[in-house]
């Protein structure tokens, strides 16, 4: 088997590290964040738009995609790239992650607008066994059951160029039994994608040479996490994906890093799923992630909040607020999004006073090419030398 | 005064013409369709994909620029070009028409989600005297003085290239009388609006060499109509407008051209104001109409209807039909635009299915380049001499 990841460069103070990922739809130097296209679409963005501002590989998510509409069609489009119109590569989730959080509210966002009257019932609406997991489908109630093997068999005719393992989301709240028990019934799930995957290689499908990353949990528990680092870092994934929970705040988030990242194999890709923040995205690259996705910039930019770089306030300007009203900056100085050089600060004020579209357009493009252009630096940094520096000069503080 | 439209091509069978407008922005080639950006947004699309599909020309709305952001703010962030990011050519309408319609319900479409609960209440919302409009804001129910002063200076301040007077709109069902008392009333106004403007001309405004149109009226009545033309197009005017009630359908509208076209002078330009369906942009075109703008194709973009070459169906076609749920083709084969270029029937069935605003997005560019499209179509054909065949084809009857 021919590595899919090299490493290119590491940083000498911290885990960093460049790399470059191989995929069959082109290359992906790391770190990367990928903008989320949750049902074939980056929100409100066109796939040339992404491309223009550097966006080098982007997130489908298999659930949502299942559901509508669904895999089947798509594979029959002749597969995500071809439906979507992205000729680059794409990683789609297992849909593990969304199965669980939607009825935990964790991506209450996503599916706002569709949100049954009672959420109580949600309760109702998921069920895990050791075979599988039975699920009611948040459009139109109906009953479906998700297995790995299922899971694997959907990202297949998705096509994706890196798909990952179904696993199991404990809630947030679980104790350190039940932690470990979802673990490893993930770790076992995980063994079964692993077969499937290899079984049907050899099939006619649409995307050949898709890679398949495995996923670690856990939870907020040091000797789980580095169990699961260990049980999946050794088995033959060509990626590994950090998932389950990631505790209540940043700081437990970055202690769960840190107490995986130095049980994972060197030579394979390192993705932390769910994960966009700014701050976290120079947390995690520093204790050695390579790859991050993240609906927040698109999210915030639907909301009117565009990325910038204030930390003070939490890298977010509001661009309702009054104060942008004849403010004829950009959104951020010195940024090269076509937001940043065609439109002010004031013009996108009015378009959001006014409900225009095209608002949220300008700053969830903005946001987007706003995270992309902080990992380019970041990327450019480690390559250099100098990732402390920018480390420092981003987060106020060493390295 | 240098003349500001040149006839370049005359149809031989009809009174269609092609031409070229020259404006303090560029030039514009005629017969054209303006898309209309209402708030300093054509709704949904960038200056830049306007520009791509062949836009030489927009249109924003006086009235709804006056109430948000304001006339003044515009000015002081360097006028309405520069505020909203357009380069080209932009006309802007008096204020009149919205004023008025806005009461009677013509355009609810575009303060839907803001109309009173109760819309005999609007009814109280406009007055008109000889000197003035008062109305009250649909956004606020502020009380606002509009003259035709007021509308030119407004004008000013925004900086259009074409600027128009200001206007009465009667209702639609008025009577002869009031339809020529409200007429007379117009034709006072447009004495005071070029006053106002050849006065104004020399002091330092935004944009030097703003064209003044004038605005016909007369209803539905043949002799209004001529006496409104006679009268306009003797006055000092850069162009013409044909505005005020054109009848309850597209027969009478054709009708209400008819009687008017003949008794304008050759040599301005003819702008027939919120027209744009496919088979009223040809049939203008072979009365003698230069110029068209509508809200109509980002307004059936965010609806889910593309713009097709499907006479039968009313040029529509509704995107959320499930009989697109497979369908690979483009909206309209053999188009050009970034939409059809990229995405399929499918891909786009599913956005409108998925509520995804890319789907408003990319069905509404559709929908402004195929008229965009159409109009280039109709120059050529004019240049050649063979409008009479176009008509023909997309008509299905002879011209």
């Amino acid at each position: 088997m021919t590595a899919n990841f090299t490493i290119t460069a590491r940083d000498g103070r911290s885990r960093a590290r460049a790399g470059v990922l191989r995929t069959a739809h082109g290359e992906v130097t790391t770190p990367v964040f990928m903008p989320v296209g949750t049902r074939a679409t980056v929100k409100a963005l066109t796939p040339a738009e992404l491309q223009e501002h550097g966006a080098s590989i982007i997130l489908g998510n298999t659930y949502h995609l299942y559901l509508q509409p669904g895999h089947e069609l798509i594979a029959r489009r002749g597969g995500l790239h071809r439906f979507m119109g992205w000729g680059g590569p794409i990683l789609t989730d297992s849909g593990g992650f969304q199965v669980f959080s939607l009825v935990y509210g964790g991506i209450a966002d996503e599916v706002k607008g569709r949100r049954p009257q009672h959420p109580e019932r949600l309760r109702d609406m998921v069920r895990v066994t050791e075979e599988a997991v039975i699920f009611k489908s948040y459009l139109d109630g109906s009953r479906h059951v998700f297995t790995p093997e299922r899971s694997i068999e959907v990202q297949h005719a998705l096509g994706a160029d890196v798909i990952v393992c179904f696993d199991e989301l404990p809630p947030f709240r679980a104790g350190y039994d039940y932690t470990r028990e979802s673990m490893e019934r993930t770790h076992r799930w995980a063994a079964r994608c692993l077969a499937t995957h290899q079984q049907r290689e050899g099939a006619n499908l649409p995307n050949p040479g898709q890679l398949l990353f495995g996923i670690v949990h856990g939870g907020v528990f040091a000797d789980l996490r580095q169990a699961s680092a260990e049980q999946i870092g050794g088995m033959a994934f060509d990626g590994l994906c950090i998932g389950g929970s990631l505790g209540a705040n940043k700081a437990q988030m970055y202690e769960v890093v840190d107490m995986t990242v130095p049980h994972l194999p060197d030579r394979l890709a390192r993705h932390l799923l769910g994960v966009g923040d700014v701050d976290d995205l120079l947390e995690g690259v520093a204790r050695g992630i390579d790859m991050f996705d993240c609906v927040s910039p698109t999210r915030l930019g639907r909301h009117g909040a565009a990325l910038v770089r204030d930390r003070e306030r939490g890298w977010k300007l509001n661009v309702d607020n009054a104060a942008l009203r004849e403010d004829d900056g950009p959104l951020q100085a010195g940024c090269g999004c076509y937001t940043c050089r065609h439109f002010s600060r004031a013009y996108i004020h009015h378009l959001f006073r006014a409900r225009e579209l095209l608002g949220i357009r300008l700053v969830s493009l903005h946001n987007v090419a706003f995270l992309l252009d902080l990992m380019a630096q970041t990327r450019a940094s480690i390559a250099a030398g100098r990732f402390g520096e920018l480390y420092a000069e981003w987060l106020g503080k060493p390295l």
